[in-house]
Formats: structure tokens, C-alpha cells, sequence
């Protein structure tokens, strides 16, 4: 940056005159230095390609639409402007068809879930608000009527849905709960003698809040009621509701409220609404699960209330796939936007050569970006593999406990590795990353609440602990957490996890880039963890702590058990994907994204493996090496893996990280 | 919650009539339940007399004008708005005489750093925007001309300046050269002639950006440039340079541009100037380091142009001193958010009791907020002990250097720590966190910029641990990186921190908790890391390695041990506080406190303690158990510990937080 320019001319008359108190200009002309990187040792597009996957026509086809001149980000700060704009995306995403891709065929979809994955994943390399919009549209209150409805409300309620012209809310939450879904206290109560239910939000605090597409847009909403028949109340149950008119002006007996300005998703109208005596047809009981006849006769093919609770909120399990991956783009996109600029900007002089140091060669900015560029790439394969799981039709009870268990494993730690890696990654900008053309404030405000949406991820993380005791107890049927621990005070536990004893003080470098290595080395600490939750539980309820209790003695240590599960879950499926790839550059680029990706796992818990004697100190100290010398030989080729994510510069966009 | 209120009396027919896509009134009308706390062991009030100190009439001031019904918080999102409310209220901080009590008398100050120091730390409770536009219009516009300039300097324009009447700008910050300073390219030389100096920025990456107060209000600014005389480069020198008339209209050669919408801080108008060969009279060099005569002889008292040129920055150590302690005021309002509405959210039931479980009753809960508490009341006194440091008058070189480096350590480990104190105690609250009349979404957006301003933290930490090995090698004068990576090629480094043997398998209870066991632990960790360092530096630069790639290798390990040696630091101020407290109920919660800094951060570590045999792996399954039951203990105080921070409802602000 040392070539002069004539930064007097033009003349900016406008600023000159500009008196104290008014802004002055604000150009985005910085010139930034070339990015620099060697040729990398693979083929960028072809690991694209590999990325894109057999989806990548989905891919393609809405980077066209998100590319156009009218899908520019919005660059200002006023809320309503920006959720006009969000909607009208919205609405040309769902002309556009994109909206209906994973819906059946009598709603004008396609049936294609992966197809809908794709190009959700897709759309969360743009503007967040509009990929939150368009999930609470098509996944969400789409989503709830193809789960939980039956034909008709398919034809009534989704094609419309699906077509954009009925936008829909997906009513939950409630003001008094939250994350515990079960005792929320909206009611449903059925009236044979009109064959109505009477939709009733009896408290403030029953009141459903942060609805997106409530403040503005919503004219519908799948809504979560305690259903009351003859006096009888049988579970939450869903069922459609409308809360404004097709002019926009809200319906007798319903209350919305803005929830005003968040933290982020500026461009979602979140809202609370509550109801106050609204009647709606017998029909409009979302009828998959369980049904009411006219004369108020409740059925359902599930007996258990609590089964059925846990098997109609499974279905939704759609939303945590998509969170995870859309939390993973908004990594990429950070890391990407981090790694192009530090591969252009120079600071400090660097020894003999004349000029200064790139950001990216300097060691400590290879120990921050590089161990989070692994666990992008990581996720991705996994998420893929989560994501295909989610598509298979037709799965057993065991395989969607397995599902929900792990979706909700990914998603949390998705959207905790996002959260950390965006704000490494502004940092790593410094100043300029605190620009808000640069992209960090959005990327960063806006994905913060997927932490604690869609399930708060420390709940979350218990539920995924929780299914790995049940199914390390044998038992393959959903029971409460409480049932649960009595049923471990039964059990009497002997496996142990088997240890190698060579393992321990091996440090040849093949050994230590060994995959078997690296996964033993996983699988062994979840598989201690999980038998040493189950032996305190045991041991607890045995010497008569009440189950609660001796749940809560537990709680930390499942969280930690949830960790080493997922993060065995990732290692699995990243190197399950790597052994496939039959190109040997793409392969070997991928296996050291692998190998530290594993690594620098084994690292974060090297307290955890000495003190079980799992590895030994020389062991942790050559690891750490190891972990250093990958993020180096990494930083290599760093510029072309973010380059492979394939994220066009209209939606990058950041100036500081253009070409 | 359940109590049944009349949500729909009265109607509100304003809502009821807004057509779609027109927002719905945002009433905050929400109630909350009680806020449930046991009676302290202590008294919050004295725990804040405690915290506040000897300055506690200076808070009480800051906080009466704080509280007044003009400075209640904008919610809008119009950052012209916003700049002008904090503009106003900056003015009215002046017209109070806030922003001079650490002036000389002949500026209109009491010459009082430590009232400066506890105006600003309570400014930091409320709007950041402000905070910050306070810190540079008095602590670095006028705490430049204070520090480098002379009393000619301080008459004329440092009494305008803490008056409000000349607001004013820190212009050092370069868009080619932000951490880099020396190497700024702004030129400043000298015409003997007419006896002025020509302020020139020769390119567009000399431009000085982030400038705050640039954009709007700023009149003049200290501009800092490479001095020329007679064609000889002098190094760095700071300048007053006009670059607006008082009707506000750019001056002559002045250009700026506004840097626009920020990821923060909306309220600071940040901006760009470049100077086009702008005449200022020979008098306007801030000369109390160097000065030129009228025929344009260069003289400074202090010989080396590095001396002069780290002499100079070092004067400026104040902002550090001020955003540590911003920082942890961040932490602090954030994590009394979080408490408090830990003590009056409930989520599921438990067990027994009919009522739900609060969430601060959740271990994990308290895991994720208690060792947070306890840093913030670490760094409280550690900052406290910094901030009476920088108030002492006539330190010698030592001293200084120690001063800058313990600045650097703890601005970097507090902003970093306030990150993700903030975060996490977002996410503790989950949606409702999300919401922005809940604070979160502005503490940690104002906050974010902390860790990269005022030094970047990484480099600020490269430079603490650089002191520590120069203080290791016996020399106590500046030097170079690559001079002192020289320098220890050349020593020979035999002692070793000692172990004591007996402390790798004691775990009783009483030795767990002993002060004496948690700071030799730490202080073991500083030293044993900072020797590595050493010989690792000898090794390479005696087989041979160049100085910067030397250097380079050791990069990370330099950021372990600074990280080791502010952690001991921390610990060691924090002790020493807790010793003199006189009050057996305060101290005895503050040693729990303690305790829990000290054992969560040797906790953290527990790898490299297991790895250099320090503890085994009986005593860190036990550490990590006296961390659980302290962050149980405490949890039964945490609201009272919060309190004792003593912010003003009207700051803290948060509707879930207010009693």
C-alpha cells in the first residue's frame, strides 16, 4: 500500500461543506492488496464439486436467483424497511418454486427433501433474516402441516404455503416456557355441539413469542395447544389457526405484539400473540397423530401420551438439521471472509524480507483460524451424512431416536463452533472487521440466537446424553429422564471401555497422523465418560438420592458426555467421507483437515486424557506440535479451501475480502 | 406464572387494525416472577463500599447524572440520532466537569487520575457508545495533549477540550498500519521558513481511520506523523492539527469520510481523515518529548529514537488502564442480567417440588455463569491495583515498562474475558437474551471492538510476554523483538522454577483451598513456561535460525505465557485484597471467590499440569470437584453479588433483570 494516489481528487465538495454534527460521506473506495496464495496442491472447483454434492444443480439454481441485482444486501438499519425487503426475497424464493422442493406433489412440491436441505443451506450464505424467514415459512409452519396434517391439509393449507400466498407462523414458544415445550398452557378445548376447538391463551405468560412472521406477515399459524376433550386434557397437539385476514388486519379475539429490536435478524418479524377464545373448525386439528371425532371422541395410534408428545415434536426434527448446517455456512462464510484477508494484509516487518508479514503466516493467526477452518469442513461432511439420514424414508423407532439424538448433537455443536468461529475470525480482522460492511456484525448477530432457538443447545446436549444412557442400558424406548435414572439404579455395570495400553506412549509421527489412532482416541473417552455417567447414577440412586437429584449430580458430566459424542460422531463421518474420495490431491488436502480436526479435539481434552492415563505427557506435547505443524502446512492452502466453498462474491461481499 | 390476568382488557384496537406488513405496537408490559434469593451471608452494601473504594463519592456523582431522565437509553436503531443523543450527553458530562478531573489545574482539572479512572469505569455501565466517546475526547485527545505536550499546550487547548468547547479527535490509527504504529506514513515536516509544519498523508493508506469523533463533532486532532527535518526522519511525533472550523466546516486540505455503519458503538462517529498538505504553526508539535527549533534543529531530551518513540506511546497506557476496566463493567452488568434472571426463570419441573427448577439451581447453569463471577471480581481489584499504579506519580523506567506490560496483559485478558462473560450470560438467558431491550445485544456488540483497540489483544500479549523475558534476561531497557530474540542466544539459563514434590498428590480439602497452593501453582506456570521459552530461543538462535523466524516459532508459546503470567498476576492482586478485608462475612465470600478464580483457571490448564507432572491425575479429578460445589456455593450468593456491583436500575436497565 505504498504506491501513491491522488487521494485530493475528485474533490468531494459535499463533505467539505458538511457542518459539526452532520455525517459526512461514507465511501467504500479502500483499495485493498492482492490476495496472496501459492497454487494450491489441489483443484478448487473440483473440491467444490466434492463439497456441492449430488445437489449441486439445487445449489446452482438458487445462487442465480440470490445473485441478482435485487437480492443486494440491505445496508441499513431500519427494521421495518428491512423485513419489507426480506419478505418480497421471500416471495420471490417461493415464485421461484424453492419454497416447495421437499413438499409432496398434491401441495405442488417435489417431495424432495434434499433437495430443500440444499438450497436451505444454500440461502444461509446470504442475508440470515431471509434464511430464517424463509425457514420459518417453508420449514416451520410448512414443516408442521406436512408432519403433523394428513391429505387435506396438504391441499388446503400447504400448496398455498408452499406458493407463498398463505405466510404462516409456527406458534410454540410460550412467554412461561421455553425449552420445556410439554407444559405449555395455551389451550385447545373441543366443542361437539359447534365441533369447534376454542384456541385460548389464559395467562400473560401463555402468551407464544418470538413467532417469527407474527409482527408483520403471518396470516396463519400451526399452533401449540393443550387439547381438552370432554374435560380430558391430552397432550399438546398443533393445529392451524388464522390470525389475520387476507387484507393484513388481525382476526377477532387475536393480540400481537412486536417483540421489537433483537440482537440480530433485524428482517424477521418475531411476535407475540396470544388468543382469546378463537374458534376453528374440527378440521383444523392437525390430525396425523391423533384425531377428534365430531361427537368428541379422542384417538390416536399411539397410546402413551408421552410417546406421542415425543413422537409428534420428532417430526420436527427438520429445524435442528437445518440449524446446524445453516450455523456451519455462516462459519464458512466468516472464515472465508478472515482467510482471504489475511492472506492480503500485512503488518509488522518480517526479519530480512523487506516487507511486511502477512497476517496469515504468523503462527498464532494459524492456531486461531486454522483448527476452525478443520471443524467446518468437518461438519459439513457430517451435517451431509445427518442430512441424508433425515431423507431416508421410512425409519424404525430406533433409527429416529438415533436421528433426533444426533440432530440435536450437530446442531449444538454447530452452532457453538459458529458462534466462536465468527468471533475469531473478526478478530482476526481487527478494526476491519468491526465494519459493518465487512460483514462480521451481521453474520455474528444474526446467528447468536441459534444457540439457544430450535432447542437451547445446553438442553439439547442433554437430550443427546440422555438417548446414549438409554441405549447403553439396552432400552431402545423413549422414557423421562427421571424413569431414566431409576431404571440405571437397577442395572448393574460391568463393561469398561478397553484401553491400549501401547496407545499411551506412542509418538511416532505415522502413529500420530493414524486415523485408527484418532478415532480409538474418541470413541474411548465418550465411551468412558457414558460408563462412568451411568456407574454415578447407579451408585446415587442406589444409596437413595431422589432421581432429580441424582440427575442434577449428574447434569455436567452428560453435557460432557454429549460432547465426546458428537465430536466421535463428526471424526466418524468426516472420515468415512475421506476414504471415498477417489481424487488422491482432494484426499490428502482433506485427510490433514482430518488429522487436525482430530488432533486438535484430542488436544482440548488433553487434561482429560492424561488423568484417565490414556495418553501420556510426551504424547500431549507431540500432539500439540503436531497440531502446529498441521496448522501451518494448512495455512497453505487455506485461501483455496474457503475458495472451494463456492460462496459467490455478491454474497461474500465483504470489500475486504474481494478479489 | 399461572396466575390468570385479563390479557385482552384493554383491547387494543391499534394493533387490531394494522394491515400485514405494518408493524404491531411493541408494548413491554411483560411481568415477571420475583426474583428468588436467600438472605446473603453478607451485607451488598458493604461488599460495594468494598468495590467501589475511596473513590465511591466520584461513582455516587457519575451515577447522579447518569440516572437522570436525559440519559435514559435510546432504543432507536438511526445512528444519526443516536451520535447526537451521545454528543449531548457528552457535552453535559463536560458541563458537569467529569471529563477534566484528571486535568491540571491549569486546564480547569484536579489533577486527580484515580476520580478520572472512577468516572470512567461508571460511565462504562451505561450506553458503551458513550463510554467511549468520553474516553477519546478526554482521555485521548486530551490525554495526548496532557501527556506529550507542555503547559502552552494544556492553556490553550486542553482546557477547551474538558470543557466540551473543543471536541477532538486521537487520530494514530492508519488504514495500512493499525498494530504496527511505527511504521505509520503520515508525514509531518518541518519548513524553517515560515516556521510551520506541512501535515500530509502521501497515500490512501496513509489515511487515519476509526477516528472517533472524526465523522461528526471532532474540531481538531492529535495527529500522529513521521516528523521530518531538514530531509531527516525523526520517527513519530504527535501534532494538534485543526480539521474543522467551529461552524463546523471542513478546513482547507482536511478530507474525511464517515466509516459508516459499525458491528458497534453506533453512537461514536467514527471516521477517515486524510490531510493534503495542511500547514499548523511550529508551536502545534506536542513537544514535551522532542522539539524543534524556529531554524529547524531537532532536540529531545531522550537520545534513541526507539527509546523516544516507546516513551511517547507508553504515555498513552491510560486507555489501556480505562478499556480493562470498561471491559469488566461490561461483564459485570451483563452477568447481573443473567443472575437475576436465573433467580426468577423457571424450566421444568423438578423432582419433588411442584414449582419448575430455576435455572441457577441447574448445575451446568452454574457452571457456565459462577467462574465468570468470580473473574470479574478477580479483575475488579487486579484493575483497581493497575489503575493506583498508573495514579502514582514519578515512576522510574521499571516501573513504567512493568506498568505498560501489566496494562497490555490485563486490557486483553479482561476484553477477552468480557467476550465471552457476555456471551455466555446471553445465552443463560436464551431468547429472552435475544431481545434488545434486554442489553445483551448492545453490551456485546459495543463491547467486541475491546479486544481489538488499543492495542490488538494477540499483540498486546506478544508484548507482555517480550517484557517478562527481558526482565528473566536481567535487562530492564527497551529492546526490539529481534534484538532481544539475539540477546538470548547468548545467555546461558540454568534456573528452573522448583516443584514441590508433595503438591502433585495432596488433595485434602484444606490444602485444595490453601492461597499458598493456587498461587504456586501459578506462578510455577508462568515461570516454567517462560524458561521454556528462553531455552527454546537460545536453541534456535544457536543452531542458527534467524532472529524473526527465531521469533516466529516461539510466537504461540509467548501468548501461553503471557496468558500464565496475567492469570498469576490476577490471582496475586486479587489475594491481596481479600487479606486486608476486615469484615469476616465479606472476606469469606470473597475467598470463595477467590478460590473459584484460582482453581477454574488452574482447572483450564489441567493438561499442561498433568503433562509437566505438577499434579496428578487423582488431584485434577478433584480440583474439578471443589470447582463444582464452589460454583454451588456461591450460586446461593450470586445475586447478592451482583447487587453488590451497585448498578443503578435505571443503567442496568434490562426489563428481566429489574426487581
Amino acid at each position: 500500500m505504498s504506491v501513491e494516489t491522488s487521494v485530493f481528487s475528485p474533490a468531494n465538495p459535499e463533505s467539505a461543506a458538511a457542518p459539526v454534527g452532520r455525517s459526512v460521506a461514507s465511501t467504500s473506495d479502500i483499495k485493498y492488496p492482492p490476495i496472496v496464495a501459492a497454487t494450491p496442491s489441489f483443484d478448487p472447483n473440483k473440491m467444490q464439486e466434492l463439497l456441492d454434492g449430488p445437489m449441486r444443480p439445487t445449489r446452482d439454481r438458487v445462487k442465480a436467483i440470490l445473485t441478482r441485482p435485487e437480492f443486494r444486501y440491505y445496508k441499513g438499519t431500519d427494521k421495518d424497511e428491512h423485513r419489507t425487503i426480506v419478505f418480497n426475497w421471500l416471495l420471490e424464493l417461493a415464485h421461484e418454486g424453492i419454497g416447495r422442493l421437499g413438499y409432496p406433489a398434491i401441495a405442488g412440491g417435489e417431495g424432495d427433501t434434499r433437495k430443500f436441505l440444499a438450497a436451505f443451506e444454500t440461502i444461509a450464505l446470504h442475508d440470515l433474516s431471509l434464511t430464517i424467514k424463509f425457514g420459518v415459512q417453508f420449514g416451520l409452519f410448512g414443516g408442521s402441516i406436512q408432519q403433523l396434517g394428513t391429505e387435506h391439509h396438504h391441499e388446503k393449507y400447504l400448496k398455498p404455503c408452499g406458493q407463498g400466498a398463505l405466510p404462516g407462523c409456527f406458534a410454540m414458544t410460550e412467554l412461561g416456557h421455553g425449552s420445556n415445550v410439554r407444559d405449555i398452557e395455551t389451550t385447545a378445548t373441543y366443542d361437539a355441539a359447534t365441533q369447534t376447538f376454542e384456541i385460548h391463551s389464559p395467562t400473560q405468560s401463555a402468551g407464544k413469542t418470538y413467532i417469527g412472521n407474527a409482527a408483520c406477515h403471518g396470516r396463519m399459524a400451526t399452533v401449540f395447544a393443550q387439547l381438552i376433550v370432554a374435560g380430558e386434557c391430552h397432550g399438546v397437539h398443533a393445529f392451524v389457526v388464522p390470525i389475520r385476514s387476507a387484507e393484513g388486519y388481525m382476526l377477532p379475539g387475536v393480540r400481537i405484539e412486536d417483540n421489537g429490536n433483537k440482537l440480530g435478524l433485524p428482517g424477521v418479524d418475531n411476535g407475540r400473540i396470544w388468543f382469546d377464545h378463537v374458534r376453528i373448525p374440527r378440521t383444523d386439528l392437525l390430525d396425523r397423530f391423533a384425531s377428534v371425532s365430531p361427537e368428541g371422541v379422542y384417538s390416536s395410534p399411539i397410546a402413551s401420551q408421552s410417546a406421542r408428545f415425543f413422537t409428534m415434536l420428532g417430526t420436527l426434527v427438520g429445524g435442528r438439521v437445518s440449524i446446524a448446517s445453516a450455523g456451519n455456512q455462516a462459519a464458512k462464510s466468516a472464515l472465508a471472509i478472515a482467510i482471504r484477508y489475511g492472506a492480503r494484509r500485512r503488518q509488522f516487518s518480517g526479519g530480512k524480507d523487506p516487507q511486511e508479514c502477512l497476517l496469515l503466516d504468523y503462527p498464532t493467526h494459524q492456531r486461531r483460524l486454522m483448527p476452525r477452518l478443520a471443524n467446518v469442513y468437518a461438519l459439513h461432511f457430517a451435517i451431509r451424512a445427518l442430512g441424508e439420514f433425515y431423507a431416508k424414508p421410512n425409519r424404525d423407532e430406533k433409527e429416529t431416536r438415533q436421528l433426533e439424538a444426533t440432530a440435536a448433537g450437530l446442531k449444538a455443536w454447530s452452532t457453538w463452533n459458529a458462534t466462536a468461529a465468527i468471533q475469531i475470525a473478526r478478530e482476526c480482522c481487527g478494526g476491519d472487521g468491526y465494519i459493518a460492511a465487512n460483514r462480521f456484525a451481521s453474520l455474528k448477530a444474526d446467528s447468536d440466537i441459534f444457540t439457544t432457538f430450535e432447542g437451547d443447545n445446553t438442553v439439547l446436549m442433554q437430550l443427546l446424553a440422555k438417548n446414549l444412557l438409554m441405549e447403553y442400558g439396552g432400552k431402545f424406548k423413549s422414557m423421562s429422564t427421571l424413569d431414566m435414572v431409576q431404571f440405571f439404579g437397577t442395572q448393574s455395570m460391568d463393561r469398561l471401555a478397553e484401553m491400549n495400553p501401547l496407545v499411551t506412549t506412542k509418538v511416532d509421527k505415522d502413529h500420530l497422523r493414524d486415523t485408527d489412532f484418532h478415532l480409538s482416541a474418541l470413541r474411548y473417552r465418550e465411551q468412558r465418560i457414558l460408563e462412568g455417567a451411568a456407574k454415578r447414577m447407579r451408585r446415587l440412586v442406589k444409596s437413595g438420592v431422589e432421581s432429580y437429584q441424582a440427575y442434577l449430580q449428574c447434569q455436567v458430566r452428560f453435557g460432557e458426555l454429549a460432547e465426546a459424542s458428537v465430536e466421535r460422531e463428526i471424526a466418524e463421518r468426516f472420515a468415512e467421507s475421506v476414504i471415498k474420495v477417489v481424487d488422491p490431491a482432494i484426499r490428502t488436502v482433506l485427510r490433514d483437515l482430518l488429522d487436525l480436526y482430530c488432533l486438535s479435539t484430542i488436544e482440548k481434552h488433553d487434561g482429560w486424557y492424561l488423568e484417565y492415563g490414556y495418553l501420556g505427557g510426551k504424547k500431549t506435547k507431540m500432539i500439540r506440535r503436531e497440531v502446529d505443524e498441521l496448522c501451518e502446512k494448512i495455512r497453505h492452502q487455506a485461501v483455496a479451501l474457503v475458495d472451494s466453498f463456492g460462496i459467490p462474491e455478491e454474497l461474500l461481499s465483504a470489500p475486504i475480502a474481494l478479489r
